[in-house]
């Protein structure tokens, strides 16, 4: 019957724990090898405006700031207190933090349900001195959360990354906070993470509530290792993904992703079809992997959702013109042979060497504007088209590894040549927008490119394999079917 | 009935290809804009110890190298010409690499049959004359080759990282030279790649039989995207599996891929069931897609092949253990349940917070050794299990980025720290060989982390997803079936 105290008319909580604008840390030291004291220093350095107190039984300072015995003791108000306890000490923690009047808690200690019963005697206490009190709490067993927009980051790695419209739940840490580098790699911006834990208090479908009303967040994600509540969860899923794509990846549905699932956060996890079953009712897309989970979600996040199947595919390569080519079919996608007006206007623009047919295979051609601006044009403007694949837009990369290899034996105006594929890429940034149709592309290079990192920090994805922008394209193309069935 | 001429008593004609001592570029300038400048660059600059010749009609010295106006007037000789010239010339310049006595070419020029009926006769004529004087070539339409252990390289990128035991033969140039800063990045190191164009003369069997005696290569991937002669290429390939495994992506199974390859290589394509039934009866692993291309090669190349399918999983996060188990399960690998002395073993060494069955779930311990070290000798000792995936080896990233971001607020010594890692790490190494079984692993950092890098380096796989090592261990019991059958 957990969650069903929450009324309909209540404020959901995670606006208020999102908003936090003073923290307390309960556990920080200065000791830099405990969770406590990083999970703090991110806060603290991550240009998190409000005060960031820490709470500890002996230190003076921590990190720098003054440190406070108890919570209790701390003059000021504090919007949200972090526990990072061992597990006998955080029941008396969160009565102090009751006794202070924090309504809001990030609870990282461990040690609960998922250890068996001496941890479910535990949980089921915490539950009901918390619910008496009104306290709504993230965990336990959890990361906690972070709002790239305010700087508060429970999480222990730094987010160094822009804060970008993918909104991620997860019942794993790991996935919003280890990952925070890759994703940086991978050019994929968060707007909010929150590591779910437990789940004992605020749980998936209060996230995907909250996700539904949070401007900053354009698609979710969400990371699944089993649902206790399924129809709480169904039902918050469905009006969530009326309003924006949901993205899940559940791991519990085999024999072995069940037991892991169980000793990890004391998920129930059920079998893969039923899960299956309710994604599909939900409307949530379910992602067969991590990889999946965030790039999907991050080409539902940044690009408009295309009106039919209908894909054109430009590169300057036959390699990836022939896997992506290949990955339509399995993935479901049309690739719809030009013809007429648009074929010979095609013909007309690329070499001999190349091919009109779809894919649009430039060959090695090296007139940039024809991969980035004239050709993309095009394709959109026909009705032919519903979305675009790009492979192989890149600029200072191969410059500078020629230069770099060919040192005093080649005279190449470097700088030059690259601040010119900048301006030749301008006008793509803008065509999604202009048109209302995606664009996806991939690359084999990283955002050492200085146009990789272009694309990437406005929003157009680039993944590093061909075939993985078919298959958030077709991703995209099953939300749209979602789309349409809301609409009847 | 191409092929044919090719006595099998002849020597395999890309062993005096890439052992090549001297190398003529008919078509490198000094326009780095240009593909051949750019090809005999790298060559010249990517440690080749012998002669790189230019030839040029007006230049002087080209790269600094003295430039000939024709092949004929080379005085010393010649093992190897590279041809990057206008499709009109090619022909021309092929009879004076036979004048010349040149009897081993790569032919990148395009322009063939490829692009219709008047390419057709073209290359028809090119196949009659190298044929009657006994020249062996590469391409047409290609990019050439590349020997990591002799800088040989006429692609167009550079090849920075080091030699490593994977061999590539492709029917995309791209996939041997756009992605070598990608394949860097995943610490995936190549013997020989070749890129085989139109495969005019020397084919994708001429490659497996080379890669079967080819000592520096432990494992070979193939990209295909069709097969003119099917029973050649059969049997080269029944003979290649026997001595090593052979990881083969076909993209032209359908209707998109068949017309792509159309137009790229001249290919003929066929239905994708012809081709799965082909690659099963030659023992041929077939990779979904090209990132399982280069990662299950690269576990084949790297790794003793499994005794069976019982696999360990051991990390110290649970999102990655729920994953990865649960992807066993998909890929059709077992996870066996640890029971009697074995069980109690990990049980007394891990936190209480932590999972002791499989996988093992240390949390988030701090004791780098337990994950690197204790944990898997005692698991690889194990008759239980046959093969282990790791996922969460991680050294400096974690100290620099808190260091980067504590500034002055934190006293650590992370230097110290960074280098007691790589110390920690040093026995895991010598653990595949030891024990004869498979160790593949994960991270979420990249070649940054020291302990990605040393592992990588190393030759033990770390992909960036944990289900990706969980597949790639699939395909190596899938080899293991392959060893088993041409056993009996």
């Amino acid at each position: 019957m957990k969650g069903k105290h929450v009324q309909k008319t209540e404020k959901n909580p995670l606006h208020a724990i999102f908003g936090a604008r003073s923290v307390a840390f309960v556990g920080a030291s200065n000791n830099p090898t405990t969770m406590g004291t990083t999970q703090m220093l991110l806060t603290l350095r991550g240009g998190f405006k409000g005060p960031v107190i820490p709470v500890h039984p002996r230190e003076k300072t921590v990190l720098g700031q003054k440190a406070y015995a108890r919570l209790t003791d701390i003059p000021q108000d504090v919007d949200l207190a972090v526990l990072i306890v061992p597990t006998r000490a955080a029941l008396d923690v969160v009565k102090d933090a009751i006794a202070k009047g924090i309504k809001h808690l990030v609870i990282t200690t461990a040690g609960f349900r998922e250890t068996g019963a001496e941890g479910r005697a535990l949980e089921k206490e915490l539950k009901r001195i918390t619910s008496e009190a009104g306290v709504r709490f993230v965990g336990p067993n959890c990361i906690g959360v972070l709002n790239t927009a305010t700087g508060l980051n429970t999480t222990f790695q730094p987010y160094r990354h822009g804060p970008g419209p993918l909104g991620l739940a997860s019942q794993s840490g790991t996935f919003i906070t280890q990952t925070l580098d890759l994703l940086k790699r991978w050019g994929i911006g968060l707007s909010k993470g929150i590591s779910i834990g437990n789940a004992t208090n605020i749980d998936l479908a209060d996230a995907l509530e909250f996700f539904a009303e949070d401007p900053a967040t354009k698609a979710v994600g969400l990371y699944i290792e089993g649902i206790d509540e399924g129809r709480r969860f169904l039902e918050a899923a469905k009006h969530c993904t009326a309003i924006k794509p949901v993205v899940a990846l559940y791991a519990g549905g085999s024999e072995g992703g069940a037991r892991a699932g169980a000793s990890h956060t004391g998920a129930m996890a059920g079998p893969d079809k039923l899960y299956d079953g309710m994604f599909k009712q939900a409307g949530i897309i379910r992602a067969p992997t991590l990889a999946d989970l965030y790039q999907w979600g991050w080409a539902l996040a940044t690009q408009p959702v295309p009106r039919g199947r209908n894909i054109a595919i430009l590169t300057h390569s036959g390699g990836p013109a022939t896997t992506m080519a290949d990955a339509t079919t399995r993935y479901g996608l049309h690739l719809p042979r030009f013809h007429g007006e648009l074929l010979e206007r095609i013909r007309a623009l690329i070499p001999k060497t190349g091919s009109a047919a779809n894919p649009i295979d430039l060959t090695f051609s090296m007139d940039p504007k024809l991969l980035a601006e004239t050709l993309p044009e095009l394709l959109l403007s026909s009705d032919e088209i519903d979305g675009l694949l790009i492979h192989g837009i890149q600029g200072s990369s191969f410059f500078e590894d020629l230069k770099e290899v060919a040192g005093n034996l080649l005279q190449m105006e470097v700088d030059q040549v690259i601040s010119l594929t900048e301006h030749v890429v301008q006008p793509l940034l803008k065509m999604p927008e202009r048109f209302g149709k995606p664009i996806l592309t991939s690359s084999f290079f990283d955002r050492r490119d200085n146009l990789v990192r272009l694309l990437q920090d406005n929003f157009i994805p680039v993944f590093d394999m061909p075939e993985r922008s078919v298959a958030a394209m077709a991703a995209m193309v099953q939300y749209a079917q979602v789309q349409k069935r809301n609409a009847l």
